[in-house]
């Protein structure tokens, strides 16, 4: 049984609780948040303590394991203090919003063997999982190309936008970690483009609204991804990857397989599911479960912090290659 | 080269003449219609001769095959003049809306060895004739059943349905030759339903506009047909085949493969092509060229007046199930 | 708080205890089962207790609502003495195979006004549910047409065979009852055939392993109904419904969305989930939380054994109708 | 009633002398084509006469217009005789492989005012067609993203590859004139990648097998080429686009429509259309249809050399970013 404390009781914590409290192989020994209106009701509804120091809980002898969903700017200081300690982490992205400071943290981890995994929940979607079990298994041949289409249901609020690090180190890193997954191999190359096509006003953050990337590893292997900040009709989450003798696609999620034929269209489907929390409801709860596995079983964690460091430095060369207009060199 | 004529330059009569002109082993010797207007236009954009005297054109010396797209009370006069004639013949369906008379013409014609060729156009369709090799290639196994949805786009004028024979004999019997052709045996059980749900009128004719019927075969294979009058979205045409290995199915045709996604539906395709001009514009073209190969390479019909005779015959198994209540006995 | 004993430990009983847990508005008070090495270890893993004795476990005053998830000819006796004793029932289907038995049981339960739901949970299955609702927002109009395929992925063991009532009762059953809620009408006339074409020695029980359903319904609503005991390529359950303005369809589920595409096929998706655990895994949750709402709520049953009565009836005038070759009056 | 002259006589020309004697507003005068044996056969087969001097054949005076078909090297030189002559000209693309010699031959051409149009056949494709359409008639919004995978069945013979001006100005073309006309705006930003994963003797032709493409124009308008010269699964061809208010996509195209179910996998459909003659039939003839009914009703060039201009435009700064690792400002 694996004790485990979860830190922040906002919206990605609480699904984080929730997982640790279903899962036979965890106990949930608390979970800290300095808000007490946030916390101690998430505590009462899943049967465990409520805290509000995060480092009290991280240095709790029953706690093994401490799981980070704090705000973004508090992930080093947690991560280092439960390395210290001897705890495994299961910590959100990103590491850190600036490249020098993730980098440093990474190799601090690295350097004592901390047991830490980096919550890229997608690899844990079924649908991505069974591509990436496909690939290995030899079903399409070497990987050539990777499109990748990642669009919100929509724009962010400004006060969110301000403090997310713009478009490629909030949204387009997912994005990225999916590529590096899927090519099977480092991306060398970086080009992109951004746009302002529903936002001018954010110019002021040197962000977009609208990107889009092109990769390519030392063997030539590619992969596109676009970005859009808003769309219409949902959250519009898609990998394709061509290989030298197949190709693998999917279908979006909707909240039912209904279709609607009338006189105007027909085999019309429902909107995509909205966001990440109901697009990727079982891909939370199998990273969690895998988290859990790691450690119940000793085995190496599925993300590290490396995957959390190689993917922003994707997104600065991103950000650099839009400034720039140059393809940047990782 | 085949030397055709094809009688009557109604709107089946069109088709079926630009098909002979377009194929390279025959040659359009003449169109014929009692009425000018018709077939005088219609000769001319072929650049072919305009008869008036149906009988005449049979007799031509330069006639090898005859087309009979004429009215319906009229094929078996034509059909047994071209056998007599000894004129290979392509008939329209129905032989005859009368069992009786049908049964006797293709007998006359079995008893001669006619050359003719029933025009059960779907057949000819390339999906359904994919299906039909993809059985016969082993890939589902033996059939067990077949599931023919059938609708028609919007309810024929009371005119029509008064000469029509009824729906019975007028459109499932399209279904019947399908399910015969699928099944791979031959149905020895009928049960069929009736309803007037959209023109209640019909009663006056006996007849129905929605229509649901069950086959079964002596080995047990079964096959069900479901037909409406009236589908908003377009002519249905869908065709589905379970074996014991595998299932077979199909999608409608749209006029393009367009999907257009908004905040309200996503993925909706267009509405189905209108009907069966449109949706059977290639089994019309291939049935032709069906025809004129078998008679090019002296092969067998591809269909013969005992498919007619066997569809109608269904046809009466399920007038006298809905009347009787009862399954019927083929 | 709704206090519940889930009585059986079984297949099915296990999932409706994991959903009475899982409620945050009920308290899983007890599970009930004859075999201690069954009822033991389910209720230690959910942190309730096991009983041997269903009726005490009915008795109890702190048990508010029973689900009854036994063998089927202990269900009416249960059901009975949980009425008797003024406690809401969960009952799975069938009430009992005999008509009589379970019409009795149906009008003393409905004499004494007790709250029993019976278990259809197809009916709770977002995708019919999604269904029914848009017929009732009069997205496709007046309802003509119901097509219902349903096929189970393999041949259940003849000791299962030999107890379960028939194809007719024990598989078409859930399609009827389905037919009826698609319908909005109740059949009035029912057709049916059946065949042994995998399994020939089915004919000692007079059961069958294929079969098809014709109904219709006063105002002349038709509903197909096809059923196989094998299907290969997994449990196929799908609904059609053609309304005088449109139509609704929808998928079968299959574990992830993937779709394979490579020189011999493109576009090819996983199997179907495989048998009714895995297919209606949401359906069995949701139809425990809305029995749970209705006590809580006190609102009325969304399923009652009147159901059960109706659905087992159209499913006996199937078997009259295969025995006798004729539609048989409901 | 438009004369016509068939420039070629190889696979293009074939194709284009069929849509003209097909089209009944048109007269197919001659075909040429230095090649004896290519040309008299064609023109046997269509009933129109051989010539062997194209010169001459523009030159007749009953030939209105001419359709260039023949070797690219061979174009310009056709083109400005013909428009010199005063006839309208349907040409083949490119207008040449050099942009300069293009470029002069298009302001030459646009000087006098020549009737000329570029055979940008894909336009014409009744799916993309309509896809344009929705956008004209507001159904997606303002264009936001365009992402366009055009993958040819397999690798074309070195033969080919030496003389194509290598894969941006052979293949990528098609898909910067479907970028442009998608868009609606002209893309004023160029990024491209090349690699070469399945023959790496490309190399000494400077040439690639595998490349991605990023545009964007100066409103910010993004899009995505992705191009392999290899894809097992046939010749695929898929266009989407990115509205403020909605998104368009499509099917590729396959022989039918079949599906097939197994064990293994679910709804599999057949490979795609294997190459562009296949792919584009239809495309082809409309676009014919298109030219003639321009000259016909005195109508603008549905496209122009100018878009032929543009696209080789875009194409060499492909190659530029692809040499010099910059985003190349066109």
């Amino acid at each position: 049984m694996v004790g485990i404390a979860v830190l922040g009781a906002g919206r990605i914590g609480k699904i984080h609780a929730a997982s640790v409290a279903a899962n036979p192989k965890a106990k949930l020994i608390a979970v800290a948040d300095p808000f007490p209106e946030a916390v101690e009701p998430l505590a009462q509804s899943l049967g465990t303590e409520a805290m509000n120091d995060c480092m009290e809980a991280i240095a709790r002898p029953d706690v093994d394991a401490v799981v980070i969903g704090t705000p973004t700017d508090t992930h080093v200081g947690f991560l280092l203090k439960a390395v210290e300690l001897g705890k495994a982490v299961l910590c959100e992205k990103p590491i850190d919003l600036d490249m020098a400071k993730s980098e440093s943290a990474a190799a601090e981890i690295e350097r004592v063997g901390g047991r830490v995994m980096l919550a890229f929940n997608r690899r844990f979607d079924s649908t991505f999982a069974e591509m990436r079990r496909a690939i290995d298994a030899g079903r399409i041949g070497d990987v050539r190309q990777v499109i990748i289409s990642s669009r919100d249901p929509g724009l962010a609020p400004p006060s969110y936008i301000k403090t997310s690090g713009g478009i490629f180190r909030d949204m387009t890193i997912h994005d990225l970690d999916m590529a590096r997954w899927m090519l099977g191999e480092e991306p060398v190359l970086v080009s992109a483009v951004g746009a302002r096509l529903i936002d001018p006003t954010l110019k002021q953050y040197e962000d977009y609204d609208t990107a889009m990337v092109l990769l390519q590893t030392e063997s030539g292997r590619q992969a596109h991804i676009n970005n859009c900040r808003e769309a219409v009709y949902g959250y519009d989450q898609r990998v394709e990857v061509l290989g030298a003798t197949g190709m693998l696609t999917h279908d979006n999620l909707r909240p039912t397989t209904m279709r609607v034929t009338t006189a105007e269209t027909t085999d019309a489907r429902e909107p995509l599911l909205n966001f990440f929390l109901e697009r990727y409801a079982q891909a939370y709860r199998s990273e969690m479960d895998a988290f859990i596995d790691a450690l119940a079983d000793d085995k190496p964690m599925p993300t590290t912090v490396r995957d959390g460091v190689l993917a922003l430095r994707l997104a600065e060369c991103a950000v650099e290659s839009v400034r720039t207009g140059r393809a940047v060199a990782v």
